[in-house]
């Protein structure tokens, strides 16, 4: 299994198109088409948010209710259509039927996603004479991936795509994938917004346990500001060009599967945190020595959730008692008197503290470590085997001055 | 019943005294003294953080395992005895011991609470050498009861005290209090760090009733930045010199002391939360309307810890979306198609969302409303009757800053 540059193009099959078709931003791309060449399976996860904005009602009805495949994806940015009432839902009707028209497909093959502004309607008559000018613009080469990558770009301000090849039956099947998320980024279910393709071929189901199994250890596990947003959506399509022997059942070629899937998302997973909205540092929280997986992810998550230790890493400040502090108030139980941690970055490995109480350090040993662009801690709680990581970002003038702002 | 200007000495009975003792600021009082001239009941709250401060430890130990009364409270800023292991605790001995000796009283008779940075060990001999100069200052003034108030404070801006006075069976009845608390405010069971005192004659389990269903409406209804801190502390001590019917039961004498006591924990609440770190406004979330008191303190808890709304109350942006975003992660289950949402301060009044969606309102109002230095957020979910409020604050360049560089 190896990961290389790639995004949903990367998979047979797999064409995008992407434009500036001015919904609310100008002058820059905002609509994308992802489209497969043949029918898909789909797979996805979305939001636990009570207020689901519509087009997560329109793609879990279409992933969970019925079973036939898709055909497309249309995505906006700029406005969120979220919080939108019936008008919203008519907006996600009309959008898969002007894609389904001049595609050949059904309405009901047709899955849509936007981000951007939550109340807001999106303006109809942009999507269709976006859609009119996508279609003829389909392309399965990498620039088309990268396209549609950077138009589905809010706040974010480095696109995020990746794809990995692995073989499954003696066949090369690719995986390929884009993302975006840089505010309002808690995900609990999903992230803000991912694409996954692949020329697998793998059953429906196979899919769903794949993709649902994944994203509590990627997507899940990062957070930016704590707030889990309305659109948060995780869609996987597999077309089957591939020609492998169909996955229907757990064994080596789902594992190998989910191997490449794993890498693809905890790649993306990484990118989006440390691309957190003003962020200038990637920080990871690793918890080890736990005595169940759970409990290590519920003191990972709470570490890089708190506005607390994200000042201090913005500050390169070895605050260590923040850390504690948040481990201990995450909801999981452990012995703090018992805790080893550890500051690591590419200048160096630090221990900061042991069984609870302060090492002897150096605070510009440490600092030097704090001030790399990826920075990583790790509390060891010293009672069993069972490790997890999490993924969040520093918090910076710039988080303030960004959504103090954001739409204006 | 009246709330006037007053502290913890306002009660018959009560004195206290502070100095600079040096602990870790330098120049500034960082220690107080609290006391009590005849033995008071005491009840108290503490954080449900896993890691304790060991001054937590101490006083739970007192107050819930002992049931003889306290006589004083040693207070100390700068430095929050949290994460200091087996010598933490013998340092709070140490100071009760010492208190004790000053006093005539025994070493369980005294509390003690820390408020600063975590980690650091507390230096002996500077809180020795404070207590042997508090003891003889002790004065029952408002001076005194304002300068311990000014000794707890950290990061806070103001002070923050006040005090209620009610009649019971016939006899005048105060209660006095002060609090301190601007960052890691996120309380779970009780605030950063609350002292309240009484003349009430009261048994301890009644004062313990009293005060728990208290801060589940008060102080555990703020958030500043989501970080539930290792050493919140709310203590209320009652020495009876009032004179009124001993207070053993439910009733009108009993509801006339909460009713004093819930005016003084609410005001000292929303005085925290609009001195949050590096805040310019209070920000008060009402919901209304709601099935269920529990639905209602969910949701508003969840949206005053939003960092997107504080962001937007910081732009004086009327980002309603991010409101009801907050509310649908909240945990807690309404129909997002029937709320309405309005903002209120001096400046006015105005309904933002009817039925979910976006109601027609001027922007230029909505942000007149939105600049004022007390703004509230009021959402009727339209499915009951029960109500609750939440108090947080705006989210600034300032507590970055302030967090950034804490330690230093």
């Amino acid at each position: 299994m190896e990961l290389f540059e790639g995004g949903v193009t990367a998979p047979k099959g797999f064409c995008a198109a992407a434009c500036a078709a001015g919904i609310k931003y100008q002058g820059r791309k905002d609509l994308a088409l992802l489209c497969s060449q043949v029918p898909a399976q789909a797979a996805a996860t979305f939001t636990s948010n009570v207020v689901k904005a519509a087009p997560v009602l329109w793609d879990r009805r279409i992933v969970r209710e019925q079973n036939g495949p898709v055909r497309a994806v249309v995505i906006n940015s700029g406005i969120a259509n979220a919080c939108t009432g019936k008008e919203g839902l008519e907006i996600c009707a009309a959008e898969a039927a002007a894609a389904a028209a001049a595609l050949g497909a059904s309405p009901d093959e047709i899955l849509t996603a936007s981000t951007g502004v939550i109340g807001m309607q999106i303006p109809m008559d942009k999507i269709t004479a976006g859609i009119a000018a996508l279609v003829p613009a389909l392309a399965d080469t990498p620039q088309a991936g990268t396209a549609a990558a950077e138009a589905i770009m809010t706040t974010d301000t480095v696109r995020k795509e990746i794809a990995a090849r692995t073989v499954i039956g003696g066949k090369e099947v690719t995986i390929g994938a884009m993302t975006k998320g840089s505010g309002m980024i808690h995900p609990n279910m999903c992230t803000m917004l991912a694409f996954i393709t692949t020329d697998a071929a793998i059953t429906k189901e196979m899919l769903q346990k794949a993709l649902s199994a994944d994203v509590e250890d990627t997507y899940n596990m990062i957070s930016v500001d704590g707030d889990t947003s309305t659109n948060d959506t995780c869609m996987l399509l597999a077309n089957g060009l591939a020609g492998n022997p169909v996955i229907d059942a757990e064994g080596e070629d789902f594992d190998a599967f989910c191997e490449a899937l794993r890498a693809v998302n905890t790649y993306l997973a990484r990118r989006m945190a440390g691309d957190g909205e003003g962020a200038t540092a990637l920080f990871e929280m690793k918890v080890t020595g736990a005595g169940t997986k759970a409990q290590a992810k519920t003191i990972a998550r709470s570490v890089v959730s708190s506005s607390l230790v994200k000042t201090a890493i913005a500050g390169h400040d070895a605050n260590w008692g923040r850390i504690l502090c948040a481990m201990g108030y995450s909801g999981a139980s452990f012995d703090p008197e018992k805790v080893d941690l550890w500051f690591e970055s590419a200048a160096g490995k630090l221990q900061i503290v042991k069984d609870g109480s302060a090492a002897p350090y150096s605070e510009e040993e440490a600092t030097k470590i704090l001030s790399e662009s990826e920075v990583t801690a790790i509390a060891d709680l010293k009672e069993g085997e069972e490790s997890a990581a999490a993924w969040g970002c520093d918090l910076t003038y710039d988080y303030v001055k960004i959504n103090a702002d954001y739409r204006s």
